[in-house]
């Protein structure tokens, strides 16, 4: 086997098999397979695809080129969640302890913000104290304890997936719905779930701008988990516009507090319910499996629309009676985090200086686009242009306004929190800019878009 | 400017400024852009493909990568001739001596053999003393006193395409109709010339196996000479069989040694004088130019059939008196070579073993397949399958019977030059599939498949 044939393959559109894929990258990690090679197949792969067939056996290629989590000595279901990005995306932050609230554990490895979009990782780092790095030992005995952990990728899960993303970076080879549903399923799948959750953002402020490409990774992400027997449900979500009402990283924490309260903001009320809802509905599905022992778990075809119902009330109720608040200080103290900040949110890091921005005129708000947000929020520095940036906890940016929303000229719709100015100027054009107002109110949001089994 | 812009941006389809290109390759070679970024780039463009005007630019940026000749205090006009490789193709080492008897300067930068395909360089080697390494001076020198000198690529021409070749090698990129062009094109127009002849060779021992894409070829071959000023023609000639009736490296000079004599197979006669006719015939073009100081050599965009006769019959003279084989003399002398090799053959390296391939039936030869021909040939150890392998001149294939001969079951149709027997076996059965017989004699073959202006 030439690694030259098989660049020349995947060139004139030809399908690689298992032992090619496996030659291919087992060489890469080897350093037999230099990085000029690894870049002209990439790109090949970029612009000819890949199969299904393909994106399956990559994505085990590359789960199966480091640690894979055992965690079938546990009695609950494991189920993640993930989600392919956006800004102001808090999700898993209230989400994780109020699945595991209900019973269900959530083994979560997480990411960090990178240009436009948020990290888990770096939301969860401005609780004083708080750590995401764990062994993997760590993260099993806090799963056992709270049934709940999230920590970063370490470097023995996944390794030619962490190589192959840093070249795919510098070659422009990142945008392709194959490698990065690869990319995203060889690290979940190392996790030792029994099913998944995937949260396919679609819009301005998602990878995926157009509802179309959303469709298409959610089918490929729903297809490789199902093929590797982990259950899996994507559900295709609006990032039109920022989710809640707060961008960075503290002021996001404290967003999720209240929504742990029961305070939550409709857009972001409906993406929890619904995520967490097919998180339960797949866990009871895999347990009805285990407790019939020989039973092998089905490929989830169609959904008991008043089971999933159920569900959802089930999470409303652990949500408004605390449960869920209480999960969440739990997993906080096992990770070291100080929950004091629950009841005195002025223990998360600040910022010295805010800065109101206003509506230019009367009307209605059309939209809040999500990418201008993120990119404003990231240059007041809670995000990361680049992998080696520092982040600023207590910068970003907080709405006071989103679509639907009447407005008078003059009106603070927005408030800029940040400790450091240098890109003052540059943030206020983004956010003016986001904001569009419309004489009219518009057509209301529909959060969820799509759900892909 | 940032080298992923610049990838993502041929990636996307897009074409790339002159200032583009001059910074992605100039800062290949100056190490700022790794092999890897330039990998994808490459692997985009051959995907994508590069404009005519990419093309040029491309051609340029390469071109002035090193040092560009500058012959124009030479009296005689600067024709060269370039083929695009194939299986006997000698043309170049009978053309060359040919057109210089007629008064034309050809400075000709030759290649070397790979895969089923041989090189000039390696065929003048196998001619005791002669040297084609020189310098540029002694280069000039000699095409001063004898009106043609051959030599191989220096490291001072063109570096920038020597680089990029040696990366396209190994990244599955060489195929690509404009970077082969611009690959030609770089290091032909460091030769000072005023003219330039393409043999664009199609069928099954050429790179461009469809008349479509040599055709393509062809196109944007004399398009980017021509927009050098270099009056540029480019010559489809059918390479579905071999050249002549020789292949390997003696084994040609000996068959050239017999056409300079006046005793030459048709179709590498038609091949010469078709391509030697045009020399000429854009020798004059140029000439009336630079007799009328201050008038622009124009572009030739039609043909006068009857000069282009005389310049035909003109060189047939030239072949029948004799003149041609002393201008050889010439050259070969120059260049260091043992003229002798003319009145005695076997001067030359030989082989030691001999072996006759017989004719599986009675009929006709529909044809010889080109490429089966060159890789057995090969095997024999007269080419090469990788750049560093070491070639045995001696070794080669002589072809008794073509296209169109009548043969009888048990006939010799070839005979196997070799000293090594290593590969004996897999050539024999090459040589076997190559001739296919037929029981009507097959259509006349035409040499001459297309001229493009």
């Amino acid at each position: 086997m030439r690694v030259y044939e098989l660049i020349k393959k995947k060139r004139d559109g030809g399908a690689l098999s298992r032992e090619e894929l496996r030659f291919l990258v087992g060489g890469y990690l080897s350093g037999e397979v230099p990085d000029y090679q690894m870049a002209a197949f990439l790109m090949a792969a970029f612009l000819r695809g890949l199969s299904r067939e393909e994106t399956v056996e990559l994505t085990e290629v590359m789960l199966r080129s480091g640690e894979v989590l055992d965690l079938t000595e546990m009695d609950a279901p494991r189920i993640d969640k993930h989600s392919t990005g956006g800004v102001g995306d808090k999700v898993s932050i209230v989400l994780a302890p109020l699945v595991a609230a209900a019973g269900v554990a959530v083994p979560m490895i997480s990411g960090r913000a990178l240009g436009h979009t948020g990290g888990t990782l770096d939301k969860l780092e401005s609780i004083p104290g708080f750590r995401t790095e764990m062994s993997i030992a760590d993260f099993r005995h806090a799963l056992w304890e709270t049934g709940v952990a999230i920590m970063g990728q370490t470097d023995d899960i996944a390794p030619a997936d962490r190589r192959l993303y840093a070249l795919r970076d510098v070659t422009a080879t990142v945008e392709s719905i194959p490698l990065i549903a690869s990319s995203i399923m060889s690290k979940k799948l190392a996790e030792g779930l029994n099913g998944l959750v995937l949260d396919v953002k679609t819009g301005s402020g998602a990878f995926m701008k157009t509802m179309e490409d959303a469709e298409a990774l959610a089918a490929v992400l729903a297809e490789t988990g199902n093929s590797f027997g982990v259950r899996t449900v994507a559900v295709i979500t609006d990032m039109d516009e920022p989710l809640g009402r707060t961008v960075g990283n503290s002021l996001e924490i404290k967003e999720c507090i209240n929504v742990l309260k029961g305070r939550a903001d409709e857009d972001i009320l409906d993406v929890i319910l619904t995520l967490g809802s097919w998180m339960l509905y797949i866990a009871d599905w895999v347990q009805r499996a285990v407790d019939e022992p020989g039973t092998e778990v089905p490929r989830i075809t169609s959904v008991d629309e008043a089971a999933l119902s159920e569900k959802r009330a089930e999470l409303k109720e652990l949500l408004e009676s605390g449960t869920a608040l209480e999960s969440f200080v739990d997993f906080v103290e096992r990770q070291g985090g100080n929950p004091e900040i629950i009841a005195n949110p002025g223990l998360l890091p600040g910022a010295s200086r805010m800065k109101q921005v206003h509506a230019p005129s009367d009307g209605y708000v059309q939209r809040v686009d999500a990418e201008k947000i993120g990119i404003a929020s990231m240059l007041l520095g809670a995000g990361r242009q680049r992998i080696e940036d520092r982040i600023d906890h207590g910068a970003g940016i907080m709405l006071n306004r989103k679509s639907g929303s009447a407005v008078r000229k003059g009106d603070p719709v927005a408030v800029l929190h940040y400790n450091d100015e240098g890109n003052l100027a540059e943030v206020l054009q983004l956010v003016n800019e986001a904001f569009v107002i419309g004489p009219e109110p518009p057509g209301p949001r529909k959060m969820i878009r799509k759900v892909v089994l």
